[in-house]
């Protein structure tokens, strides 16, 4: 750039020398990256740039498409964000220079994604045509196609609850065909999978533990989980919490909570439990149910701060105005807030002292000292959902 | 700036014009800061700013001081760089623009320091005058004095293994004295501090769990470990691990262990030994000792790779040109590297898949896949030793 103003200024005078110290001075700023994240803005189609530090809006960023249930993941230098729509929209977005760097719409109906350990590659879960597509991070090219083919007949199912996981691998299932899939990406281009069969009906979401161990595959088609230790995957996929799910008493469920919302808390895993208004406390050792909490209504998130010592709580319908903040020592409901109308997602700071909290049906995303509960700020935002912060991009699984 | 650039080509030419361009070009870069970390390099009071994800040295920054045991801390956007030296020298660097933003010698001898929880103060344990001093972040204007006053003569204490906790506050060790203190730094003026007494025979050292849960002190006096677990301040100090320590055999230890160094997997907590060629694994759940690996010498750091799978452990002298990794599913070591002579610290990447090995009396960083143990690069440093990279930013307790 430099080399070009020179040059500009030499051949061609004063004139498109300003142009480029101008561009040189406004196009990009020269800020860290470390607070900073993303608002989906849902039903606009498009992201708001925010930062933490001061609890600004820095960007709105329009043409995203489809972006219900949509995704984020960031490059490992924290400057972009990669954005999964429904659509089966891939956006790159410079957080510096504010604007979208990439677009491309790789199938016609995804999931969410991941990007892998070393940051060079970003996979996206799709439905149709169901697999899972790796690029390459800087320039969007495919690198990979992982079609979810099962059975004799060449279906292809599709793929929910990918994540990425230490030593360069992809885990995924497959909601149609009841596996889950081990990708190796050391050769990206030849990536070695590894299929996991019969886990149980219909998967339908899953998470990997903060520490990239175990995958957990939550089933739709009937109770209990499908674990798979990724230290040990010559013992296969295990299934867990027999009791897990709908039941038999198939009370109604007005949503099937996010997986990827089960707070780790040293030993204790809280998972909302499925169509009832209670936290459930297993013992991640044994993977035993050692405790229920009552909650206000029918769990969706369920997070813990990032220390551990408090996880926090939203709900479904009709509930969702509603959040609550459980005591992991004394496992007590210690706060209730009520932030609006349709709580749809939170996200906490990296060391935790505050968690942005978006607020669907008031346009807000509402900031909370996690300490004494007080509102810090409040943001306006166009229907608020997912809330992602750049700290993601130095953790494992998300 | 881009006024300053129009004002200056419209009134004095392309001359002036064309080095302000320039030097909105050079000044300052625009990048993430998410891959960017600091070497120190000891003899020569200079640091290398570096980039892991081309294993890039991007510039060395001189006039540090006497960086002898220095540590590092992040600015929650991962831009500044706070160095703490030996001389109490704080000296805050700017990533960015490759500079030293504010440099004060805030004490006469210092022995590393934390940055709070919300990223607002940066606070430092001095030896003399002993007792922990508190600064502004953005200015470096002392904010808060805490002597560490003990007895009834008014002496004051060296102040050792000082942390950032949750909740706002500063936990650290008064090496004479033999306490604790946490300070709640809410109200930043007024610290109000909480006082641990014989806690145990001169504690040199502390670390607090990944978590910032506990707080753990090691004793250069007598044997065993002082406990602090900071969601039960009202349970007081306990000691642990009675027979961790030099012994009644006394036999020679090259050099105390970095208890920074402690290595949080699961529920095992990995250890050096003192004095001894051994790496004791301690079950945190009850803190008793489970396990001991021999390993090839004197253990000085013992660091967990972040998905917890692997501990990476360097060596006193006469046997610091090695480094062994621990498996720790099966708690054996799987390899040994010989980096070269003076193996002094090591980082690994955010998400683990690399880590850097500083090589003292080789002037070199080497860089190790985790998975392979290939060596993907090595770059030439100054007698190097402490290695940070940003991603501490985001981390509790460190």
């Amino acid at each position: 750039m430099t080399a070009k103003v020179i040059a500009a200024c030499r051949h061609r005078g004063i004139a498109l020398c300003l142009i480029y110290a101008v561009l040189l001075a406004g196009c990009a700023s020269t800020r860290g990256t470390g607070d900073l994240g993303v608002v989906i803005e849902r039903a606009a189609g498009s992201v708001l740039i925010v930062e933490t530090s001061a609890h600004k809006r820095l960007a709105q960023i329009s043409g995203l498409g489809d972006l219900s249930h949509a995704s984020v993941v960031y490059s490992r230098d924290e400057r972009y964000a990669y954005v999964f729509g429904r659509d089966g929209g891939l956006t790159q977005v410079d957080l510096l220079r504010q604007q979208i760097v990439k677009r491309i719409v790789q199938a016609g109906n995804s999931i969410g994604g991941a990007i892998s350990q070393d940051g060079r590659l970003v996979a996206v879960s799709n439905y149709t045509p169901g697999g899972v597509k790796v690029f390459d991070a800087h320039t969007l090219a495919l690198v990979a196609d992982i079609p979810a083919l099962y059975g004799n007949s060449g279906q292809r199912s599709k793929v929910v609850g990918l994540v990425d996981a230490p030593e360069h691998r992809f885990v995924f299932a497959l909601y149609d065909a009841g596996e889950i899939w081990v990708a190796d990406m050391k050769d990206a281009q030849k990536p070695i999978v590894q299929k996991f069969k019969q886990v149980g009906d219909q998967p339908y979401d899953a998470l990997i533990t903060p520490d990239g161990r175990y995958y957990i595959a939550g089933l739709f088609g009937e109770d209990g989980l499908a674990l798979l230790d990724l230290w040990h995957l010559d013992a296969g996929v295990k299934r867990i919490l027999p009791g897990y799910g709908r039941g038999t008493r198939k009370m109604p469920v007005y949503k099937m909570p996010h997986l990827e919302g089960w707070a780790v808390a040293g030993d204790d895993i809280f998972i909302p439990a499925v169509g009832r208004s209670q936290v459930l406390v297993v013992d991640q050792r044994d993977w035993q149910e050692v405790g229920r909490i009552a909650v206000h209504g029918q769990p969706v998130f369920v997070m813990a701060r990032p220390d551990g010592r408090q996880v926090w709580v939203n709900f479904a319908f009709p509930n969702n105005d509603t959040v609550q903040v459980i005591d992991v020592a004394t496992r007590t409901i210690v706060k209730t807030i009520t932030p609006g109308k349709t709580v749809l997602h939170m996200e906490f700071t990296p060391r935790g002292e505050q968690v942005w909290v978006s607020v669907r049906d008031a346009d807000r995303v509402n900031v909370y000292d996690t300490n004494d509960f007080a509102m810090v700020a409040s943001l306006p935002a166009a229907k608020p959902s997912g809330i992602f912060f750049t700290a993601r991009a130095h953790k494992i699984g998300l």
